[in-house]
């Protein structure tokens, strides 16, 4: 393993981690976003998310429009799991020669219609040649009102666990992708388009946030059971998850996919994960496409798949780690 | 030519300037930051820089620590060129596995030395492996008060224009650096210095801003003769500079080097290139370290040279173009 597989891609964010903050700023690194404060009454949101051709994505199983579109999805995803609204963005792009005008503005369109969508203005950038692969690069700056943002910490012992969408979603569609399979059939589509555009959860994260319904929130990139570590590991809690009520993805004919695995460590869903007071249950099922799937606990020791029979079986992270 | 070569640098960020901006944002592609309003009583100012190893870097030719040093320090020069303070940055690195803890350590040393140095707190990042080349992406937002903006855009017909520092110094010093040419002389000392560790003019910009002495003002990253092209582009005016005002970097002994064309198209200096009323000439000259090269006129076509025997000559933009 080299000298950075060993630090891990946290330990090397952790060397850039220069201890506590002062003010404007209000929360550096270990969040979804950065917090600063105060543009125009609310705090500001600030998020950088880079994405990298044969690391986050393969030319062959991507589109330019869907990559245009879901490098924008991706940093409003972490606009979302703060509960905030989305300002602006920019985004520096290094293109090889092999790239041409008709992917770039291709690339573009995706890129714009994701901005329109959610209503995130494309404001400047930046450009350069690369030797051989594309690189993307976009941060953007979003807001949310003081009293209604959702971090990662909180007091959530004894909350319960919720994931909206279906986690594993997106894996199972790389996976059709990678081998190339196109069933034509909906649950196939539906994998496919979870991968290719991600819905940035931003409606949730608002709702959850003005309703003061989480008491945490994180947004699942790197899988189920790494991003829930996330929380867990800052709160100093362990998490039961219980299998029967594990959302999976429905299974394609004709195509065998591990989807347990899939749902448990499959990434780039951009779901919110999130947890609540057993209170708030009802208003929360209210919402619609939120799924309870465990509970937090202190006395629990890491993360634990509580099967049907009653089994636990200790979980370990093994979402997609770069290094 | 390639597909991209074609359109060029600008032609690229062009395709994704998407016509006017909306409140809260009040300027977006065109200037050295996006701006948007207020962030605690103050304009928010916004950049973003890729540096690419073979494309802005070579290893062989930049140590770890002063790329670090640098990585920050193009984004802060953006922040002087509206006159701007620092708050806050994000780094995002994407590292091949050539690169080790050492490297990196010695690489966030340089990059966390420049921002005590100029006040600019990082506050989170990103990182990924990446197949072969270190990518490094950073963006900074800073403040500026909205009645004293620097802009690249003004009333500045007749105006002088100002030059900080020495225009080609960080050339010269690539150039010594490509060569692997160590005269340990005091000029070649600087030269290199200039290249490695560039010194972002934040006082001066906001100096300049303040007593508001500058019509407008840009940094010079791409060389004099295209970064004040972009100025009379953009006001729609032409420009004449003086060869016998221009100061150029002092010549270094056994080493052969067209000084001139250091000055004048030689990229990465990051100083700060301003026109000025002629009014202001020795409030200007009163800072120090500042420069008047010539002027700018409606009536001139393009950016004429003036040599010393009166003979003019037009200047085409020869600053380094990625593509």
């Amino acid at each position: 393993m080299s000298d950075l597989g060993r630090l891990g891609e946290d330990g090397i964010i952790d060397l850039f981690a220069s201890g506590g903050v002062r003010p404007p700023v209000v929360k550096g690194i270990g969040d979804d976003c950065a917090v600063i404060g105060t543009l125009n009454g609310e705090l500001l949101l600030w998020t950088a998310d880079l994405l990298m051709e044969d690391v986050h994505f393969r030319m062959k199983t991507i589109d330019a429009g869907s990559l245009g579109f879901k490098s924008l999805a991706v940093n409003l995803s972490d606009i979302a799991a703060m509960g905030g609204s989305p300002v602006a963005g920019l985004l520096s792009l290094s293109l090889p020669s092999s790239v041409g005008e008709k992917w770039l503005r291709e690339f573009r369109d995706g890129f714009m219609r994701c901005g329109a969508e959610f209503d995130c203005q494309i404001i400047g950038g930046d450009t350069c040649a690369s030797p051989d692969r594309v690189g993307i690069y976009v941060t953007v700056i979003g807001t949310a009102p003081e009293e209604d943002i959702l971090m990662r910490s909180g007091q959530i012992d004894g909350h319960d666990i919720w994931i909206s969408g279906t986690p594993g979603l997106s894996d199972l569609g790389l996976r059709l992708l990678t081998e190339g399979i196109e069933t034509g059939d909906e649950n196939s589509a539906a994998a496919v388009s979870a991968h290719l555009t991600p819905q940035p959860r931003l409606a949730l994260g608002k709702r959850l946030a003005r309703a003061h319904l989480a008491s945490s929130c994180i947004d699942t990139s790197d899988g189920l059971v790494r991003d829930l570590g996330r929380i867990c590991g800052l709160n100093r809690v362990g998490a039961e998850i219980h299998e029967e009520t594990l959302p999976l993805p429905r299974a394609i004919g004709g195509f065998e996919a591990p989807l347990l695995e899939c749902a448990l460590h499959g990434g780039e869903d951009y779901q919110l994960l999130f947890t609540a007071p057993t209170g708030k249950r009802a208003d929360i099922s209210a919402i619609g496409d939120v799924t309870r799937i465990g509970s937090i606990g202190s006395d629990v020791d890491g993360i634990v798949l509580v099967r049907a029979d009653g089994e636990r079986e200790e979980l370990l992270p093994e979402g997609f780690s770069h290094f």
